[in-house]
């Protein structure tokens, strides 16, 4: 087994939780560095593309969120073997890229100009992606996204439903997602319901 | 074999082009459906996510450009099925749709704040990923992005490469990638110089 190292920010959430949930649900030992957003600035250059999370495969440098999900996915049993089923979480968990994408680029942005930006969000892509998930998710069978059991495009769309139920995003409504998409927070529940990630959030929770 | 048809808009690039190519090199049969620009705004509602490229697999609908290049990717050969090869694959894929969303942001900018996120994209982010892509095809062998042959990963920055030294990028140096990064020219001629690649390219400009 390959000696594994996953760099990502220190919270319970964002790009590289997935991959932290799914070595946690297969048992697969990983060194879980986690860099303190003070540390940041410094590290940053030493990402290959200036972006966490990162993950080193014995001593080998692989970035970007998705590339690392699906590896670790298949380390895990949490990707799909067949092709179309495979087409099904990527397509997930690039979507849910890009929206989440969009919404960090408000972040940094002065308080009217992040308020106009949310606002049309969440009124627009947010709301169509949302419901499109909840369509691919009735397509899919409506339990999981893809193959008809937990995969790590459940992980990806669970962290984003957090996010947006979560409150800490200013002039998103935190209903929004229970609004539209209610199925996504049956979801939800059932992504942390699930044995393996209720206990690694109370064993977190109790750190 | 499955029902394909590929839809994007009419020209010889972007996020589209990678899946074309593939098909072409592949030999595999698709419908190769071509939005042009003034159809587009009556037509992006139709998408699942407001974006093109979308493929259609037996009439289901999948959108996602990385998603479809490794879905094609797979019914063509130019997948890995080694699992760290196919992680470097899709890491390259991933990095370039990333840069390549970011230069995209910039095409609707009043000319004095496009001049502005331009120039420092050219001296900043575009730069590092040049250079990183550089190193990470040394480091794969130097011909190939993954697993020592033509995959969809070198599709997708053949793609990159030609539109940044095109000259269609105002502020953008089109001797950029010529100046940071010339083993990727290289690497562009390498893979328009494939027998299927520069016949389909004959064949569309007899076209």
């Amino acid at each position: 087994m390959a000696k594994l190292k996953l760099t990502y920010f220190d919270f319970d959430g964002g790009r590289g939780e997935p991959a932290r949930l799914a070595l946690h649900i297969g048992g697969i030992a990983f060194e879980d560095h986690r860099i303190a957003g003070k540390e940041w600035p410094a590290f940053r250059d030493k990402t290959p593309f200036l972006a966490m999370p990162t993950l080193e495969v014995d001593g080998q440098v692989f970035s970007q969120s998705n590339s690392i999900n699906r590896y670790v996915g298949k380390l895990t049993g949490l990707y799909p073997n067949d092709d179309l089923q495979a087409f099904r979480c990527d397509e997930v968990m690039e979507a849910v890229e890009d929206i989440s994408t969009r919404i960090g680029q408000t972040i940094g942005l002065p308080e009217d100009a992040k308020k106009k930006a949310r606002e049309e969000l969440a009124a627009g892509l947010i709301t169509r992606f949302l419901e499109q998930f909840q369509t691919k998710l009735k397509a899919a069978g409506g339990e999981y996204f893809a193959d008809r059991h937990l995969t790590v495009a459940d992980l990806k769309v669970a962290m984003l439903i957090r996010w947006l139920r979560s409150g800490v995003l200013d002039y998103i409504p935190k209903d929004l997602v229970d609004t539209v998409a209610p199925q996504l927070v049956k979801h939800f529940e059932r992504v942390t319901g699930h044995p393996k990630v209720a206990e690694y959030y109370q064993r977190r929770k109790a750190a």
